[in-house]
């Protein structure tokens, strides 16, 4: 952890956007425009949706695969040149080199693509679409910390974040479409990611989408929240960006009293043959 | 599952006390008191906090030793002779046949003693006083459906609360002793419970402590959460009941959509090499 007087805060920016299914180069060019308005608003880390260029509600595997682009795409390079110093992280779905389609994220900076993670926790029927990952959390280290990344439904496991944590995490950065529930309103995945932060000692960022597709609404559940689990930012109703400032190398004390530290604490050897 | 015509609701009463450090004997004239006023009104699983029968704040290890009772001592028989077709969890400080101090609870029954269960993770000074069992949560069947336990800082390790979700826990029996977090309002715990229960689709009721002890003052935020992660009742300030009627066995549906189940979709493959 780096000193008190040498910590930096991290400007975050989480994009809430509404994609339009099949429409690539627009939704390509919306993408754009809010990735250049967060950079000039100072972003550091920027954050876009779960299949930002795609849209989300297709009506066949037939339709998905003449929207997904492979994760050597130019477009990740364009995106990555507009960053200077800044990281970005944008779900699309993705045509494999093997032919499959997966719900792939990427974190990109002035380098290129930094990582590739392929959603291991398919959602309904996402199944019938995409093939799983069967890849770790990606976990990146950036000037700012380090950046863990799963997409959406990946967040309601409690294994998987931990094991991000557990991987150095010091930020999870989520692109998600989180439909509204019936029942619910707004995002009640929000209290899920607030108390997966408190238990990992983590802050985590989703980026979600909003509006309606082919009669799905989208909860617009956008948002920050800090190590602690409390909400730092949110967009709420409308297409619009969550800002925070966070001190990402502060995730990494775990302590919480004097002899308490979230990780140290567990008990490993007797998790492991009761987790199958 | 019972097919919904055979379907019945669990009354549970969460208990929040305010027990006082060495005095053995009035805790248990005030826990007694409490486990009759809930059965008469109608409770069939009664919750009390965790060492409701010696208080918490252990001037030394000696102390805590000369409030600790045996998993054998005859109050618990007293106790469960009370219950008629009901079920009483509740806290207290053990002392090991081997000699040992445990941060215990117990589920009985009419029969007497259905489970013992040892703290596994300790909370900070409790460290300097108790040994840490080494048991999985206990998970008891009874008439109303699957009771799991575990006490208070346990519930804060994902992959405890999982375990017991796989070994079928309908309702996740908590007694807690939350001290107040500087900075917060209440019992930021009550944020975990909900996800907890929502990532598991598993009920759970948390009996807390209140009052101040020793200068240490507690968060009272006894309360019973629904397999769906909604607030059913809360204690908040003062000496109470928080009731709640459940629906146990509905707990084993753990699909939340056509092709999503929150067990069947975990990846335990992937788990089990990166959870060390």
């Amino acid at each position: 952890v780096k000193p008190w007087f040498d910590r930096r805060m991290t400007r975050i920016a989480a994009v809430q956007l509404s994609p339009v299914v099949g429409d690539l180069t627009g939704n390509v060019a919306r993408a754009t425009a809010a990735i250049e308005a967060a950079l000039a608003g100072g972003a550091e880390v920027v954050v876009l949706p779960e299949l930002t260029t795609s849209g989300y509600v297709f009506e066949s595997e037939a339709e998905a695969r003449g929207l997904a682009i492979d994760a050597e795409d130019p477009l990740l390079a364009r995106w990555a040149a507009l960053l200077g110093d800044a990281v970005l992280v944008v779900g699309f779905a993705e045509l494999g080199r093997d032919g499959l389609l997966y719900n792939s994220a990427a974190v990109l900076d002035a380098s290129g693509t930094r990582a590739l993670y392929r959603k291991v926790h398919l959602w309904d029927l996402e199944k019938r679409v995409f093939t799983p990952g069967s890849g770790q959390p990606a976990v990146v280290e950036t000037p700012f910390g380090r950046i863990g990344l799963m997409i959406c439904f990946d967040l309601e496991f409690p294994e998987w974040t931990r094991i991000a944590a557990l991987a150095g995490t010091d930020l999870l950065v989520v692109p998600a479409n989180w439909p509204v529930q019936p029942g619910s309103e707004g995002a009640p995945e929000v209290q899920i990611a607030a108390a997966t932060a408190r238990l990992n000692h983590m802050a985590i960022v989703v980026a979600d989408r909003q509006g309606t597709e082919r009669g799905v609404a989208w909860a617009g559940g956008t948002h920050v929240v800090g190590a602690d689990g409390g909400l730092i930012d949110a967009v709420g109703r409308g297409d619009g960006v969550a800002w925070a400032d966070v001190d990402l190398p502060a995730s990494r004390d775990k302590r919480q009293a004097t002899l308490v530290d979230l990780i140290a604490d567990r008990r490993p050897d007797l998790y492991a043959p009761l987790l199958g």
